[in-house]
This record gives C-alpha cells, structure tokens and sequence, in this order.
C-alpha cells in the first residue's frame, strides 16, 4: 500500500472489500529482475533501456491457450496489481504538476488493478508454458490474467497524441 | 454461451465456477447500436467501417478519475464480456483453417473475458461521466472496468507483423 499524497482523493469505499461483480483468476505468473518497487522500471520504455528481458510462466491448464501465438512478434500481456491499493480516485504523481484523474494516468493503482503491457514475444514454450518477452515493467512474481495476439491494425495508432 | 465447435478443447472446470482469486468491479457501461451478437462487428476494424458512433457511461463514484482524460486523443477501454463462456482454451473461429490457442486469438471467450479497445476520444464529460468514441465492437450493455490514456510511445507498434 502506497501512502495518501497531497491533492488525492479516495473513493468512499474500497473496491478491493466489495463483494465484486466478478472474478479474476490468474493463469500465470511474470518473472522479472525487479524485486523491489524501488528498482522497478515505471514503464515499459523505462524498462526496455534497461536492456533487462523478462518472461511469463502460463499454469498448465492454460497452456494449450498459447498455441499459435509463436506466429505474432508482439503480444498484448494484461497483469493484476496484486499489491496496489484500489480506492485512489485522482492521484498527484510525482511526475505531475497537479492531480489527475486515476483513469488518465497508468499507475497501478485503479480500481480494478489489471495492467496493459505491449512486449515484444520472443520466444514461445506451449509445453512449459514459458514466454520469453523482451522486457517488462512488472515486480517478479505479478500475476497475469490474459495474454493476446497485438494487431497493428486495430491495436498501433503512431499519431496518437496529448494536447 | 456459444457452442462448442469441432476441434474445440474445453478446460477440465470452468473459471466462471471457481472462487476467484481477486474480484473485478464494473465502473460503467458501453451503449453502442448492437443490440445482438448477429449485428455486433466482430472488431474495431469492422466496427469503424460502419461509420457508428458509441459511447461510454462511467458510474457516478468513478467520474472524478476521468479528470484529465480530456488531453488525449486516443484511450484504451477495458471491457468484461459478461455473456461469454470462460472454459474453452483451444477455439475454432469461423476465420480459421484449424484450431487455435485461445491466447492466440481476440475472442470473448477466455478464462478472465476481458476485452481490449483500442478507440478515439470524440468528447468527454466529467460531471455526467459520459465518454464519446468513435466506434465500438461491444455489444450495448457491456460493463467497463478500466479506462487508460494510450500512448503511442509504449502502445503503438505499427511494424508489428504475424508469420
């Protein structure tokens, strides 16, 4: 849990105590270099200059799931924030000049904690369930929810901007 | 539930029927022209083609993290495929020539059914929680558990390619 900074607001109840709408469950695990907050790359760019590669272990029953995806160079990868609080409604990061609204920001902290990452795939074990990535901005051990084929043609848009 | 196809392998349980090992909340809902899985395009791409509009309504303890969301021309919307079976891991779409790795396809069927919406930022309203977008490939309903700002500099690979 992350400390309250100046200028967020927290909802008045916890996501993380609801009884839910539905469920999660994790089908497999990120191994990364990074074993601590402190170290850990805050996104992917961040991550890919470190030069460090990262992979993901899919649990067996999931492993028939990533036959075919050897055929994509990128994939979407959705991570659980496991250890993110979920009631941060605008958060002010230290990046920021002023607070902002949590779902115009990337921070892990969300209501529903589920991370987007685009990677790179390198290699691809269906039997082991090992995917080899080129980089990660993830702690060792964060689980993963799903994993997807990326589409330039639906997914890539080179000019989008921020005002 | 859709039905099983030749060449379909299904989990040994189905994870809509397990305790779960976190919980999503939904934060809103799509309102889009598919009233029905007949008429709902099958993607953004086809989505787009149609020339129909969409839009999303975050509930009201949500709204104050849309602060800031303004700034961006593209978002990332993360939708819950409420009315899909989560229990087959090898599917065989209509599209295809063989069986495939429900990791290697963009189906709503999956073990979490959470979908990835790559979409464009036509007008947002804090106060009514009210997000206009170009194009959506849901049906009208469709919760919504997460919103993201996209950024082109970790989310856009327009080289991307499959083999």
């Amino acid at each position: 849990m992350s400390e309250k900074r100046d200028g967020e607001a927290a909802l008045g109840f916890d996501p993380a105590e609801l009884p839910g709408d539905s469920h999660v469950v994790y089908i497999g695990r990120v191994s990364s270099p990074w074993k601590s907050r402190d170290t850990c790359p805050k996104n992917l760019a961040d991550a890919r200059a470190t030069g460090k590669a990262a992979s993901v272990t899919i649990d067996p029953p999931y492993r028939p799931g990533l036959a075919g995806l050897e055929r994509f160079s990128h994939i979407v990868l959705l991570s659980w924030f496991d250890r993110s609080r979920r009631d941060l409604i605008t958060q002010n990061p230290r990046h920021a000049d002023a607070p902002r609204g949590t779902f115009a920001l990337r921070s892990p902290v969300r209501p529903n904690p589920v991370g987007l990452h685009v990677v790179r795939l390198v290699s691809l074990d269906v039997e082991t369930g090992l995917i080899e990535i080129d980089a990660i901005d993830l702690l060792d051990g964060t689980p993963v929810i799903d994993v997807k084929p990326y589409f330039a043609s639906i997914d890539s848009v080179p000019d989008a901007a921020k005002a």
